[in-house]
């Protein structure tokens, strides 16, 4: 078995990247940073449970894409451009065949964002993943969960609900005639287990957007906090939310149900002035992640859903909270 | 139960210190963080699981300390001084009759140190606290690993040992007339359970000391690590290591096998050329902390260990390891 030195060394020790901001990396008590002069960092710290975040089953490298993506999805939720992240790892037993594929997965995704991994910890215990992420930012242009204002556009990039559908598919929520088929599986697992953290639509709306988050426990929970830390409320077209190509061929009660609350989508929900509404779209274009309308901010406090004839919807699904579930 | 949102609100939001450096802490997708303008980050992870750090029924406000103490220790032996942290914690349920004290535990030391909360995750899984701490020190003032020069003194602050002899009374690990007694305890354990950071020492020896590292798996494979960095090697006086009140009392064997190889100590072992021996000591005493010297930095590759009388011992106590116990 390899020792905790011999694992870190294989698997997670790289040569320092040539632009790298780092002076020390992995194997000394601490990482030394230099942040850039005059630049705010954004710091994010996700765990994931083996159980709860992910089946313990899971695909390696799959898995240590998406430990880290959804960690990225954090700073693109500041417009924050990622810079590095510390992984500390909790493992039953040190495998080589379960650490060269998730450290692969996760350093091929961190490479594609120059996110260098500067330092971390590993110890054995139940499979339990921990990352926390470093983006850095102009002062006063991150977008912040504080920032909505009344009359603001309310906006989601790409689609919805797709990997809930896939976890209610591997879960048999549904009736035999209404379970999730092989073919819907291969379209909406990917959402599930490799989401793409939206890092260049988040980068292009600085300047543009006033609030951003992004949407891990569901559209509606997720906006709540939006509206809760800026003391205003919302009005949602339920049946503008985009869902994912597997979603979109459910009925419309499903639909709702998952673009609202699905959670696992790692997309961005962010308000902006209606004046900006142009800027928004070239944004989405120049990232290309497209963007949908999904309703406006109000100055009277709630969330108010309307269906496509514009009527108040009757069932408000709750977010997705991980001590309640 | 108290939801997820509602358990980060009550116990670890706090309003933002005064002198802070913190924009945005708590509660955003991302804490915002202003460095001092030419400093370097110094940045640690740290991840303690339950039935392995620490016994699952734990004092929570003691191990609210130790967590923090231990990270805290990490910036001590960069000479860094603390500014911030991130907590990231999996609990098997949420408990204010667990919570409060653990959070109180915790940030008492934070305040302590002047080491602010910025942000974290909380999520239901097996006990499992994993933090990443922030501190700053100056460009070419870190004490690296790979900083010892041959001819260096070899220092050791504190005592050793009683850490890990508080270890071998909670598993019984002694013959029954050998067996660690309640008097002995009371000395011992808070060693093991409440560490003291050394981070007014680490300050006081920027400038001073050449290499460092903290002792969190025994001082011979904790020196190791500072050995094979700096491509040098050592001789220790064994004798000379510093026992901890309780240890004091036993017999020669014990106290060189847990001085050695102990672990938990969270002391900071670390070299210093021989011409600012004065200036040790008196960073020492600035500190209130006291120092040993127990051995000097050889050109030679290896460890040897030298008795009281200069003679090498036969015996050599690996580190402690994770992975391999």
């Amino acid at each position: 078995m390899l020792s905790e030195f011999e694992l870190i060394a294989r698997y997670f020790s790289r040569p320092p990247a040539p632009d790298s901001r780092t002076a020390l990396g992995v194997g000394d008590d601490c990482a030394l940073m230099t942040p850039a002069p005059g630049m705010q960092l954004a710091i994010s710290s996700d765990m994931l449970v083996a159980g709860r975040h992910f089946f313990p089953d899971a695909d390696p490298a799959t898995l240590g894409h998406k430990c880290l993506a959804v960690n990225l999805s954090d700073l693109a939720a500041m417009g924050a451009q990622p810079i590095a992240f510390t992984l500390a790892l909790a493992l039953p037993e040190a495998r080589a065949e379960w650490l060269a594929p998730f450290s692969r997965g996760m350093l091929a995704l961190a490479d594609e964002h120059g996110c260098e991994l500067i330092g971390g910890d590993t110890t054995k215990g139940p499979l339990t993943i921990s990352i926390t992420v470093f983006g850095e930012v102009p002062p006063q242009q991150a977008l912040r969960r504080d920032a909505a204002r009344a009359g603001d556009d309310l906006w989601v990039s790409g689609s919805l609900g797709d990997a809930r559908l896939a976890l209610a598919g591997y879960r048999h929520e549904f009736s035999e005639d209404q379970a999730v088929n092989a073919e819907e599986l291969a379209v909406a697992a990917p959402r599930m287990h490799a989401p793409t953290p939206r890092v260049a639509l988040g980068l292009a709306l600085r300047g543009i957007a006033h609030a951003a988050i992004d949407i891990s426990d569901g559209l509606a929970g997720d906006l709540g906090h939006i509206l809760t830390r800026s003391r205003v409320g919302a009005t949602l077209d339920v049946d503008a939310l985009p869902p994912g190509p597997a979603l979109q061929q459910r009925d419309l009660h499903l639909r709702r149900r998952f673009t609202l609350s699905g959670g696992d989508d790692y997309e961005l929900c962010f308000t902006a002035p209606v004046r900006q509404r142009d800027a928004v779209y070239k944004a989405a274009q120049a990232a290309g992640t497209p963007v949908t309308r999904i309703g406006s901010i109000d100055a009277a406090a709630g969330l108010r859903l309307l269906d496509a004839a514009g009527e108040p919807l009757q069932d408000t699904p709750d977010s997705f909270d991980h001590f309640r579930s």
